[in-house]
């Protein structure tokens, strides 16, 4: 099987890194940092182990990358308008287009550009940062739900997540909704809630308010899930949300850092989409809605 | 009638100065700014015509002030577990104390210490600010509510009143709930919103999305009050609020200064005291409760 990592950041170095550590084929989009890749090569470190990648296969223009069976798109959703010219390239009549972005809504945009193809959903549980050109650092955390949005090959989804498994990675396949409603439980407090107060994840659920506002922020998700069809997601799914983050490193979302490094933030996948889905399904996520409010704001104040 | 101000900050030097200087009898208690005031007097800056009171009656200890018939408290409300100390020495079986604070609650808090003291709220529509020691600066508006909350003696409260209209204030009684929430109308969005984003009046109303959350987070208010008894707020209170907001210099809310010199914000009497009003009576502010998280969290990483 050959893969191809659109984007080679933080999560695409990660997983695309240890698929390729682990034998598999694994070919690499880069942009900015190519250069520095072709010379240096991928370094990933990592609290389960590190490794380099003396001279992983990579390029700068998808047009010169072969063409792969699983394609991951790690990009930032805020790009997902260079989507059509980046993975046209590379993809045929069977491929699996996996979309490891966090949010609600994409698999139905994407799949109106290419009306064919096979989609699914990538939902890391990952706290990791690309820190310099070529290097990822993993915190902790690292397992992957895979959801299965178009793909008629099942047998394709479920050698993805073998593969995974092969690589050291705990993956597993979950209904499509479910799997980005599960995420968007940690990513819709969080995110939201470290930009706006700038802070990070420990300072929140070390008061007592705000705690109590990530649970609430939690459970306006999770209903707005249930509006959407999305059934067994429960209060105890909350519980362990946070209780998983008490426990993790303190650390800043990637929303944060967007915001910190003055880049666009997702706030349409990750706040206006699902609060729209929930909005139709009659379920009003009224302080989620707040929450995209100051983001919005915040977004347009941080050029 | 004698005066007594309680708290010569912005609030208490501008109505304590106005009543001075269109000659009534009105004594200033201060504290870091006595000697200066001693030394200097007091200066109003004002959109209306400045002035200044060359010796106004000041005082650094309450029990060297004469009893009054009147007294103005404009202490901010975090200290107002002060009162008992401060007021005792002046007031006698008729004084009527106006809380001129902002918030929902005071009155009720006050009483419990001064179970037979006539207390009536004022609630001021200005911008103003103590920019230095001694110097006030008004910037525009400047009409005050009063409501009525324990005094039998209602021809005092109409002479207050007068009092206000002879020194150049528009002033109008009006029933105490209405008044109290009526301004809370203004104050619940405006002076959390400002901190949380770390902005101005202005800026929140020239954003669409702020400028929506504005609006919502008055709604809630008055439905807030709706739920408290208080039937004659509606939206068209909240758009005129929008609209003089919008036509009135860029502003920086009392809260949001606070917040700026790390002093503590007046948090409970504006946010909690109402949410929990409304609550008792039945409706959720959900989104100002998520302000009031996201401000207790500001307020404690603040000192």
């Amino acid at each position: 099987m050959i893969y191809g990592i659109i984007g080679t950041g933080a999560i695409g170095g990660y997983y695309g890194g240890k698929l390729a550590h682990a034998g598999k084929d694994v070919h690499f989009l880069l942009h900015k940092d190519y250069q520095h890749v072709v010379d240096n090569g991928l370094q990933i470190n990592s609290c389960n182990g590190s490794f380099h990648l003396d001279h992983p296969f990579v390029y700068n223009d998808s047009r010169k990358m072969p063409k792969c069976d699983i394609v991951f798109v790690c990009l930032k959703s805020v790009n997902n308008n260079l989507l059509k010219e980046l993975i046209t390239p590379i993809i045929n009549n069977n491929t699996l287009v996996v979309l490891i972005q966090n949010g609600i809504g994409l698999e139905s945009d994407v799949q109106q550009i290419f009306p064919g193809l096979s989609l699914a959903a990538g939902l890391a549980f990952i706290c990791c940062a690309k820190t310099e050109p070529g290097i990822v650092n993993h915190q902790c955390y690292g397992s992957i739900n895979i959801g299965n949005y178009s793909c008629p090959d099942e047998s394709l989804v479920r050698s993805l997540t073998e593969d995974f498994k092969d690589a050291g990675i705990e993956a597993c396949n979950m209904e499509y909704n479910e799997a980005r409603w599960k995420k968007a439980v940690w990513n819709m407090p969080f995110n939201g809630l470290t930009v706006a107060l700038n802070t990070q994840t420990d300072l929140l659920l070390k008061n007592p308010a705000t705690m109590q506002l990530v649970r609430d922020l939690m459970m306006e998700t999770i209903e707005g899930a249930k509006a959407c069809g999305v059934q067994n997601i429960d209060a105890s799914f909350a519980d362990k949300m946070i209780d998983n983050t008490i426990h993790m490193t303190p650390y800043s979302p990637s929303m944060k850092l967007d915001y910190d490094f003055h880049r666009p933030m997702e706030i349409h996948y990750l706040y206006t989409r699902p609060i729209e889905e929930a909005a139709k399904a009659g379920y009003q996520m009224k302080k989620l809605k707040m929450l995209e409010a100051e983001l919005i704001y915040l977004n347009q104040n941080n050029r």
